[in-house]
Parts: C-alpha cells; structure tokens; sequence
C-alpha cells in the first residue's frame, strides 16, 4: 500500500490567512496521498464572542455546552472547513471537506462527566479507514474538521490532535504507511518555550519521560505527544511536529518509539 | 441507469426541528438513489442578526456582502448540512455533506453587477455529475448545501432552488432517470394562496403562462417554477412540487411540459 500523509494544522495558523495560504500551497503539492485535520478554535472563540457565547476552557480545552456547539459546527464545519476546501480546489487539490457523520468516516461517544463535565466533547470511538482509503485512491483529498457524532446523530466537539492521531493509527492498521504530521506556529517541540530555536530534533520514549520529569514539555504540548506516541505505537511510521512553514522539510521534532 | 430523486427542502422547514425530523425520516426512508439540496435562509437571517450583520433582500434574493457570505458558508455548510448529515446517518442513511468546492461537485461564477449587485453571488457554470453519480454507486447520499465556489477558490452564495434544477439537469444529462421534487411548508403551487388546499394538481408550460398572466403565480414561486421547467426542458423526467411532510405521496403539483 502507498503513502498516506495524515497532517495537522493547528487553530494559531488557520486564523492568519497568510500562513494558511502558504500552508495550503504547500499542501497541495504534496504528490502523496494525504489528509488535512484542521483546528479552528481561535476563530470559534471570536465568533462565539461576537455571538455572546461564554468560551470556557480547562486545560487547553473548550467546554462545549448545547450554544458552544452551534458555534464550533458553524465555524469547523462551515467556515473553516469549506474555505479550506475552496482554496485547495483553486491549487489543483481535489479536497473533500468532512466530519465525522459525513459519510460515517467517524464515530463517538460524549465523554461521560467525571470531575469535569465537557459537555458536547465526543472520544473517538471508531474510524473508518476503509471509507477513507477508498476517497484517497479515487485521488480526493479529506479535509477532516474536528467535530464527530454518536450513533444517536449528536454531533460532538472533538480535539483535532486526537483525531488526527486516531485516523493515523487507522490507517496504519488498515495496511497503510503512515506518516503524521503535526504542523503548528512553533519549529517544533522547545528546549526552551523562549527561543523559537532550540528545537529538540529527536524525541524517543525515554527522553519524552525525561522531558516531562523535568518540566521541559509543558501542559498544551503534553497531550499532543500523548496522542504521537499512542500513534507510534499502534503502527504509524513516523510523526513529525513541525512548523506549518515547514511541511516539505519536514525539519522539526521527530518522534520515535 | 436507475433512477435518482433531487430533493430540494427549504429553509423554512429546515428551521423547524420537529418537520425536518419528520421529513429526514420519510427521506431516509427512499429505497432509490437520492440527493437532498437544502436551504437554511432563515437560520442564516437570526444568526446574521445575533452577529450584527444587516440582512438585505431583493426580490426574495439575499444580497452576499463579505460579512454575509461568512454567514451563509457558516450556517449552510456547517449548522444546517451537518446537523442534516448527522441525523441521517442516525437514520442509517449513509450521507455525505458538500457545498460546490467538495470534490469539484459544482463550478460557479460570481454574478456580474447588472442594476442589482448580489454581492458573492454564484450562477452555476458546471455540475461534475459524474462525481456526484459516483457518490451515489458507492451508496452514499449527498447532500448538498448551496454555496458554490469559482475557478479561484472564491466561496458564492447560490440559491438552493436553482442548485436542485442544475443538479437534476446534469444527473438527466449523464443519463439518469431523474425525479425533481421541491418540498417546501406548503401544499403545492396554490390557486389561492390564503387557502393551502387550492392546490394545482398540473401545470404544463402553457397553463404556467396563464397562472403568470392572471398574477396567480406570485413572485416567490415564479423563479421555482421557472427552475422546474427548465430542468424538464433539459431532460428531467419529473418535478414535482410539495409539502415536505409528503415526500412519499407526492400529492402536490406536478409539473409538465
């Protein structure tokens, strides 16, 4: 089976049309086969400010009550994920915009309340790789926002890390070779969150304990190495995070088991 | 070929949670092939209104500025075709949201400035009816929010009337058998509008000429029915015009050349 890129953009590049524009030109000419996971969560706050919609977030994640929710449909599967997928048809990239309900590629369950009570936050439950495969290799490119459904039709909001990392391992488990790509306004995993350029180039199991022991990897990063290595270790060949300047360099932090 | 239904369902039953849920069942209930175009004007209206964006219409046709168009690309393509999406899939109906960008279903271009200025307003220029009969052979059901998209990657407005007609026309072209249906909150094409059981059980071309003669026809119906004729102009077999509660029995008015 060929290559298959899953990438992440994060919400920080998406909202400056600039970099999204260079991202996406990158992007495009990409001659793998690839998926897009979008964020979108700074443009979901304004909206939700204009709206008068209280955003509240717990550890670098949004509660997402019944009007949160109308906002972050509108915004990561309206405007977000549509002008991505318009921009990409306009560089020649045959994109299909999704969420999970759209054509069942994912399915979820509402985080049951424990100490904290996300409301609408769905946990991936199941991700159909086949059904994503088969739009690959009619040569569309999925364009995935991060929101899911139940099997009852409730939409959830879901962390695009997460999801990116889930339809990684899918993927890999469906016989794909599987490279994840977290891209992001940073070059990559810091030594020193001050110095955009003390980038760690390689990150394996221990070292990441290590990291962690000593307070280097910090509270936004620690989830998304979490999802990476659960990646690594269910079959995904490789994952990088990276700047979304960088996505043909690829010249970031290298995750390996 | 087999035969496939275009549906079109208006803004003003999608508005309403109990009729949709009644009419997404009936639709999910279709053995054959199916499409659904949907509106969600009014949902666009009290959100551009919670935003502090000025609705302005002419002749029933919203005017697309840049604040608008964020708007209808949010409500559209996200609130209103994912909730769609997400409670067919719960009715197990394998659906699949898209607006014109979406796999390159539908080309359009901005409307020239003529004595009005729709603004980010898209005529059709072309519907990709093989992708769409694809989509349909892999048993999925698309449904289609109207936003269209030019060669440059601009986002338009598009009225969904004129998008069920265009789609019918090119699946009819590309050699299916197609059944055009408008469903929308009243009984068919009234005689009297006061009196929503004056339906007109047939209109043929020269009958429509006479209801626009004698001003039985009123504005708002005239660029629907001007679209139905069309489309069986252009080689569908059928268009029907109904209540959305009567998908099954179409016992509105049927329309003929």
């Amino acid at each position: 089976m060929s290559k298959v890129y899953v990438i992440k953009i994060g919400g920080n590049v998406i909202d400056n049309p600039v970099a999204t524009q260079k991202f996406l030109s990158d992007f495009a000419s990409i001659k793998e086969s690839k998926i897009l996971v979008h964020g979108g969560g700074k443009i979901a706050t304004q909206v939700a400010e204009k709206l008068g919609v209280t955003t509240q977030m717990i550890d670098g994640r949004r509660i997402t009550d019944e009007p949160m929710l109308d906002v972050v449909t509108m915004v990561y599967g309206g405007l977000v994920n549509k002008k991505v997928v318009a921009q990409l048809q306009a560089l020649k990239c045959n994109a299909i915009g999704l969420m999970g309900a759209d054509a069942g590629v994912i399915l979820a369950k509402k985080r049951p309340v424990g100490v904290i009570d996300y409301g609408f936050a769905g946990d991936i439950e199941q991700v159909n790789a086949t059904q994503l495969l088969a739009f690959i290799n009619q040569d569309l490119t999925p364009i995935v926002a991060p929101l899911t459904v139940d099997a009852q039709g409730q939409i959830l909001n879901t962390n695009a890390d997460t999801m990116a990392s889930a339809i990684a391992t899918a993927l890999a488990k469906a016989g794909a070779e599987v490279n994840l790509v977290y891209c992001f306004e940073k070059k990559g995993v810091l030594l020193n969150p001050e110095d955009n350029d003390s980038v760690i180039a390689d990150i394996n199991k221990e070292k990441y304990a290590q990291l962690k022991a000593d307070g280097i990897v910090s509270k936004g990063m620690i989830p998304k190495l979490d999802n990476a290595f659960a990646a690594l270790n269910e079959g995904v060949k490789e994952v990088h995070i990276i700047h979304a300047d960088n996505v043909h360099a690829q010249s970031g932090t290298k995750l390996t088991l």
